[in-house]
């Protein structure tokens, strides 16, 4: 395969993480080309210095390069992976940044056997999203899972490797299974309990004009990740459901556990697991 | 009563928060004195210029001023009332510094009727504790509860807000089940989902040192809380039990419902619900 500064880029979806990256990416490649549903996007994006050019239509354009990044939700990916199938040059690298990656890894395993096919999953974004909210330093220092296929040459898993190193992230090998059981449980499972936090400060407090006064920082940053997008979590609580539903339940246990040994008042009890979780915490996060 | 100007001020417990409390204090009243179990506590503060001096016997001091401020853990501040009952000098304003105000309140109802009390419950903190911690302008621009007695005169409850103010604070006042409660949902129940959250990635993911490179902000931010001190948090749990489990058990509630969606495959219910947390959250912190 050719060399990163020697390939032609397209980045198809260029919101947030595909407009971060095509602008991380421009003058470490031949060309980056942006692929967006309305032309204003891709003028935008040029307007920016972010792309050389682009279009609405794949088709005139995948044929042409030598990488290609997909950068939709996770769902929509999926579709293009089975759409776009035939279309990829031959030899190219297609690699995702989608969230999940067990799905998208099956779909990849169809694609023709002359694409060179990745997984991969940038730890970084943004409460907002569209190419407004894009950042060409939003990969800078951020984990950049891989996830190869057993067909994936060790030239293309190279040739990801400097992308992602090429956008100042660290890149990072993991099995699809394995990739999507961490973040279910570190990410994921987060997102469903701020969401069930807030719903539950509006059940008991919003009638009270004086929560507004007293929602300390704890509660702040307890809740943030339920101020998130929806489409993408919506995508990615479906294609990673089992995992989800495995971390929540062993949550449960543990919250379970908890409010059993404040109702009985077992103050032994509930010191240890306090105490395991502070030191568990801090060792994380020292 | 006398204005704040002209008032001794003892300050029982000169860790975090006593010690931030005397340091803001210091200059705006007549002396500021502090009572802690070690002497060489007393001689730090002393050092720092945060009081004029102080000791560790409370019966020396505590007839000799007008403003007590009890600045310890809840359980502490319950002990200390029942104690120190008799050695309060009378007409002094007797303020506590307490997360929780139903059982504070109610044991403060039992102290002499020469004696002026007030709950009070400042809405700050830091992960770390001690007099070593401790910062004059910890108090600035937070939220101040204060739960004044039925036999709280209006003069008592005008000192405590005059208190409040010269450290920086806002004063809201409110009745002491209606501010347990609030912050049964707004910070209690947020530090119970952290240790939980804590354990649940201990258990599904600490195996695997991968998970070290990919905790993301997510989970950061949602674990924060299960670092802070064990000690003043049973004491809270404790004595705020009941409002603590109603909490809890809303907000499981609110969690299974998201999490029956998610194993049905319902999207449009999914979609409904974590809309509603999102325009919540933003229409909070927007």
């Amino acid at each position: 395969m050719k060399p990163l500064a020697e390939c032609r880029v397209a980045v198809l979806g260029i919101g947030l993480m595909g407009g971060s990256l095509a602008g991380a990416l421009r003058g470490h490649c031949r060309s980056v080309v942006g692929i967006a549903r309305r032309s204003e996007t891709v003028e935008d994006a040029v307007g920016r210095g972010w792309i050389d050019g682009g279009g609405t239509d794949p088709t005139a354009i995948l044929l042409e390069v030598d990488i290609v990044v997909l950068a939709t939700p996770v769902r929509a990916i999926l579709r293009q992976i089975r759409e776009f199938g035939p279309l990829f040059a031959d030899g190219s690298l297609v690699l995702d940044l989608g969230s999940t990656k067990r799905e998208i890894v099956e779909a990849m395993a169809g694609l023709p056997i002359s694409v060179q096919p990745l997984g991969g999953h940038p730890m970084c974004g943004k409460e907002t999203s569209g190419l407004e909210a894009a950042d060409p330093g939003l990969y800078r220092g951020c984990t950049f899972i891989l996830s190869p296929l057993e067909r994936t040459s060790a030239e293309a898993l190279e040739l990801g490797r400097a992308l992602v190193e090429t956008v100042g992230a660290h890149p990072l090998v993991l099995d699809a299974a394995r990739q999507d059981r961490l973040v279910a449980t570190l990410s994921h499972l987060p997102y469903l309990l701020a969401c069930s936090l807030v719903r539950t400060a509006d059940a008991i407090t919003s009638g009270d004009p004086a929560a507004w006064e007293i929602v300390a920082g704890g509660y702040r940053d307890t809740s943030r990740l339920a101020g998130g997008g929806v489409e993408m979590m919506l995508d990615i609580l479906a294609t990673n459901r089992r995992f989800v539903l495995e971390a929540a339940g062993v949550f449960r246990e543990e919250l379970d556990r908890l409010l059993r040994r404040i109702d009985v008042e077992d103050a032994e009890g509930l010191r240890e697991s306090l105490v395991f979780s502070r030191d568990e915490r801090r060792r994380m996060f020292p």
